[in-house]
């Protein structure tokens, strides 16, 4: 195995309380106090179907900051923000560049990057995973993800194209994530597999989306140990 | 300006000294003595020459480690070394992912991070740049060049690919080369250009490329310069 690719928002880090903190700030600037989580919630409930649009062949390719945009001007009236002015929108949209990651990332990459080449494979855009990357000194070797192939996960075509520019077989890659639907999707491309157990990516009462009977090559709790199964 | 993309062979690593160094290895293991600098200039000439097969339409796209390859198999009976091996060829053409950076590139690349979006927009394929990179530690934010847009510079689809995945205006990038072809061209795509002197990348007897004439935004004698320049 020479190379990891890995989800990001939820595996990595954690879109709902970033979202919420962004989303509390620009309440607090209209005087208004609501749950910020729920609207985070709300606002990642719109990501699966903005991606199938574009899936579907309905939407044509367009990159996941101009999706959650789209989904964010439906949403701002039913949370009382329905006034938020232009700059407003752009730094709610942006905040999906500057969230933070998990307690466990940073260190874990560290070890695993000695060893592998590490790439996200993410539905965020280029850009919104490099300004991430920089702010929250995410290691990566290389950016790779939906934009490269204008396609979305779990399009097969996104995880092809990853194997394509690193010059890999499938096999020589382990794909990360904590969704099974993205794992069981690289599997059928001949990627290897691991989960990452995040039960609090939506919220206390969130759970895990693991099946009771699977086929993953590895099940862990964290990166740091991921990093020690793969003897990093 | 928010990010600086970076031409590789030349204006930041010495490919004359690391692929001579390379074949004189395998010279060696055949007990031949050679010029292998200019093995490496042999082998630099048909460079440009399989680009041009690419930018014609002449051969479908072929990322540059294959380009490479067939070069090499052409090359090598004329300095001796028509019995080299499989493995030595491969290891040949691995030598373009191993070449070491030119003394300012890393401190020069370490002040600029501060304050842009580095990148490589190299005609080299994504693999090699991102194996030269965990080689040499050259800090990239992401891997931009030819393959992302499967065309090679100076087609201006290199340069366009690269400023619509870093979704910036071409003003807001500056293209750093040794070459002027190279930054004539990314002027055209409305980048900032900034020339970088390596009269040492075709050896002692080299120069530079520069016009007596030519619409730059910068000239600079290395990385660290550019650096002073855009105060960093």
């Amino acid at each position: 195995m020479q190379a990891l690719t890995f989800d990001v928002f939820g595996t990595l880090v954690d879109w709902r309380g970033g979202i919420a903190r962004a989303a509390s700030r620009i309440g607090a600037a209209h005087g208004i106090t609501q749950d910020w989580h729920a609207f985070a919630d709300a606002w990642r409930a719109q990501y699966q179907p903005n991606l199938e649009r574009v899936r579907s062949g309905a939407l044509a390719w367009t990159p996941l900051d101009a999706l959650n945009r789209s989904a964010l001007d439906a949403l701002l009236p039913r949370f009382g923000l329905a006034a938020s002015s232009e700059a407003e929108r752009q730094e709610l949209t942006l905040a999906w560049h500057r969230l933070d990651p998990w307690p466990d990332v940073l260190p874990g990459l560290a070890r695993l990057k000695r060893r592998f080449i590490l790439a996200p494979l993410s539905n965020g855009n280029v850009r919104l995973i490099v300004d991430m990357a920089k702010r929250a000194g995410l290691p990566w070797d290389v950016i790779l993800g939906a934009e490269l192939a204008r396609a979305y996960k779990p399009d097969q075509a996104v995880y092809r194209k990853a194997a394509a520019l690193l010059d890999l077989a499938p096999a020589e890659i382990m794909m990360v994530a904590a969704h099974y639907y993205d794992l069981a999707a690289a599997a059928g491309c001949g990627f290897r597999t691991c989960y990452v157990r995040r039960p609090q990516e939506f919220g206390p009462q969130g759970k895990c989306d693991l099946p009771q009977e699977y086929a993953l090559d590895l099940v862990v709790d964290d990166l740091e140990a991921l990093a020690g199964k793969l003897s990093c």
